[in-house]
């Protein structure tokens, strides 16, 4: 009897044995020669028809002109929500329900290196199924914090290279060429020195950095918009006075975290100076999409700076975009990321998740 | 009965785990520092003596002053050869049999580390020692396509850096320095930036990597020749009318494929203007080796742009760079890889490698 | 009876296996979101206060401005150590015996790589728990030979990248911010071209990586001393004469080996020209810490260029150094690395280990 259970276990082991032994087999005879080149997404694949989007002066347009403006949810980052069972149609489905236009996707370097980029494309090709579905637009964005000319990063989940980069944007340019769903290519997302720990911050070498990359990716399809931010975490955005990013077509982000802004007086008066005087005043000249924004009380989950705010914030920034037809996706529509939007995977509104909710639904 | 049986496999598991066990312990007990330093190709091994072959003007010559012109052949990525059993002494054998003088070693950034440096040292020293015998010339190629300065490749399969680059050819220099069957370096087999896909390719960049490369060379061998590529797939040598690079005892090389030049007439004397434009003209003041080159027809094997031909293209181009002097080495003497000189392992010669193979033996 | 061992041995192989699923499990459940935020070393595990050591003008001076000079030893890698058992507490107290006051760590690179970094975090934290407990004092140093700004190495184990350096410093600097016991920054061991075999050293080039580095330390830390390295494997310091490191509280080495300076007549008064010349003129300005040196005799163990020596040297090398108020750690506390101070571990002293003993301990 014992034997037997042993001689089940041996004989399930061995089998696994096997199988590696047959895989290694059938790698050594279909050489790496015979990888196929990348593919395309397929866009029949897509159920609805949406627009492309473009720029127009300071405008984001559809195609027959009329302004576009985004108001929508981060997710968590794709392989997480794979991880926990939580990645299916119905995340897509009750992001729309909230009344979100668009969807960011922050693919961060370390899930993008370990889930491996053929199996992350199918990742992202969902995403745009479901979100076209839903006629929702994406925005992919390359999740990474720190200064990538010096490849110095605030964590290891956003360690990446220059090489890294510029091969992610070329692999997503050429696989979603032509595909309306996906609006906007983020092209890093909070660009910092932390203060010189990683590294110095140069403007016009992360200028020319970012025009790069659009190159890249224009060479590839110059029907999506490349987002450009600004450093301190994606919130300054002063050095394009002086030196824009020379290309045509792009749009600039910011991230405008509650405690960024730091008046002596907190009225709203002086927070829309502090705002306009450090971002805000490229709404006149470009498309703003602020791609994070959203706050957690100071006991709240995972409060730490700069998202702390008693709630008072989220009226605020929302007028201050309303006035200059500014786009915005809120951080984050997860439970366990801060600021979060929803307590739980049955989507109870949080504090901020109930505001940025009602906000989006008044312009369904 | 079955207890023995099982008892067999796992005797068989235990001894493999075993063995990983006292691997284990072994490299605990040699460890990092006591790995070698690198050695060199121990020329003792080699049974006949070859000149060496350097740059006179724009020729090359062998150690008497006499012109050298090679004629040869590609054969596959060692790599791809011996995990399919074809590594052999016999395929050079064959090789010398069809009149070649040189024999092109494309080695692939993807098999060099897949298979691991020690381990290609052994390939290559191999086919040094069967070429050899044969006296047969070999050209070492790093056979990537794409813009190195961006670090952006055509294919995975070409993935590499310019750190690895510059190993690459710090490595073999310094093994093979003074092995004169090793003829020529060819820097890096197709610079192109893909019409930006790739980066944005400037030549005074590439030239002066190039420079870089070749002085690495230089600080360990002289008597070996670097050969440089130009951009379009090493096709388009123009920019060194302006600037070429700055380096003595070089040559350049190009990849004339059938459909690179595109005469609105298809004349003979078409083809020579723009050959002669783009990168024959080379060959007034350099030894020039043209290290890929062949075709195949619309219906035949692996048949893709720029080599497809109806055969016409075999007599031009021969014509054209027996005038000039210049070097060559047909694309490809190897079954899979298009266009295919071999049509199977009995080395039945396709339409391309009957041509060449009859150019070949004009000049045994 | 055969079955009971059989089943023992596949129980110990299946509870194995259970393991690794466990782990598998567990890596799920705790994603690379959860990964912590890297941590800083926890003073209050030191029982001994040691001052800061900082620079004044061409000295090296405690907290109350009294000149501090380093009499030391390098060990070998405490990954190295560690693998053969003999990374301990012991270890510390024998330098101390011999009259040490500062231990420095050679990191190489590939030991960094394998041992990983959190894992290496806890090894220095015991050098520096034990090394404190002596009152000594610690000098990380980032243990490579070769060309940073080409990234060519003289051998496997020094192999490292521009981006993983800074990315040492900046691990490092944040976790020992604000430690007395660790008071050197050795930013790269030997930076040497090869003579162009690992490519054209550039003194600008390098002096402003060197201060790259300095900045990110700074920014974490200001009370430690970066140290910086010539080239000529760390010999050569008259480029500074021209283009000094441009940075406040820094210090430079030298690694004056026997075999380096070689006047025709080998007299004390012509050695110590040239010591002068190259590297010694350097402590009128700065504080200089020669952090190796050492000789073995042409017979012994690991004799080779450039520390093969009869002896004398060591009496000169310490007289220059003593006029000039040069700090120095002698290479190396370890039986097997050459050469060595200890011929085995009961740390029998060697011929340059009794002489450098002896010199320690008169200052003790």
């Amino acid at each position: 009897m014992k034997t037997l259970l042993f001689s089940a276990i041996l004989m399930t082991m061995f089998v696994s044995l096997q199988n590696v032994a047959a895989e290694s087999v059938s790698k050594v005879d279909k050489g790496w020669w015979d990888n196929p080149y990348p593919s395309q997404f397929d866009n029949s694949q897509l159920t609805k028809k949406l627009d492309f989007v473009s720029v127009q002066g300071n405008k984001l347009v559809d195609e027959s002109g009329k302004q576009v403006i985004f108001r929508g949810v981060n997710i968590a980052d794709p392989d997480k929500l794979l991880r926990e069972g939580q990645w299916s149609e119905k995340l897509f489905k009750e992001v729309k329900a909230w009344g979100a236009n668009v969807v960011r996707l922050p693919i961060h370097p370390v899930s993008w290196q370990g889930h491996g980029k053929d199996a992350y494309f199918k990742l992202i090709d969902q995403a745009i199924i479901w979100a076209n579905a839903q006629q929702m637009y994406i925005i992919i964005d390359w999740h990474s914090i720190g200064y990538l000319p010096a490849e110095l990063f605030q964590h290891s989940m956003y360690d990446t290279t220059m090489k890294e980069t510029r091969t992610f944007w070329k692999d997503i340019a050429f696989r979603y060429a032509g595909v309306s769903t996906v609006a906007v290519y983020e092209l890093f997302n909070e660009p910092t020195d932390q203060g010189g720990r990683a590294g110095k911050a140069n403007w016009l070498e992360w200028k020319a950095f970012n025009e790069e990359l659009i190159d890249i990716i224009y060479a590839h399809d110059n029907k999506v918009i490349p987002l450009v931010a600004g450093f301190d975490w994606a919130y300054d955005l002063r050095p394009i006075q002086q030196n824009p990013v020379d290309r045509q077509g792009i749009a600039y982000t910011a991230h405008p975290y509650p405690q960024k802004a730091k008046p002596e007086v907190k009225s709203k008066e002086n927070f829309f100076i502090l705002w306009d005087e450090v971002w805000g005043f490229a709404a006149k000249d470009y498309p703003i999409i602020a791609t994070e924004l959203g706050w957690v009380n100071a006991d709240g989950k995972g409060a730490h700076i700069p998202v702390i705010n008693d709630g008072s914030y989220g009226p605020l920034i929302i007028e201050f975009m309303q006035n200059k037809n500014i786009s915005w996706v809120a951080w984050v529509f997860d439970p366990d990321w801060s600021p979060t939007m929803i307590s739980d995977w049955n989507f109870t509104p949080t504090q901020q998740g109930a505001f940025f909710k009602q906000e989006m639904q008044k312009h369904q």
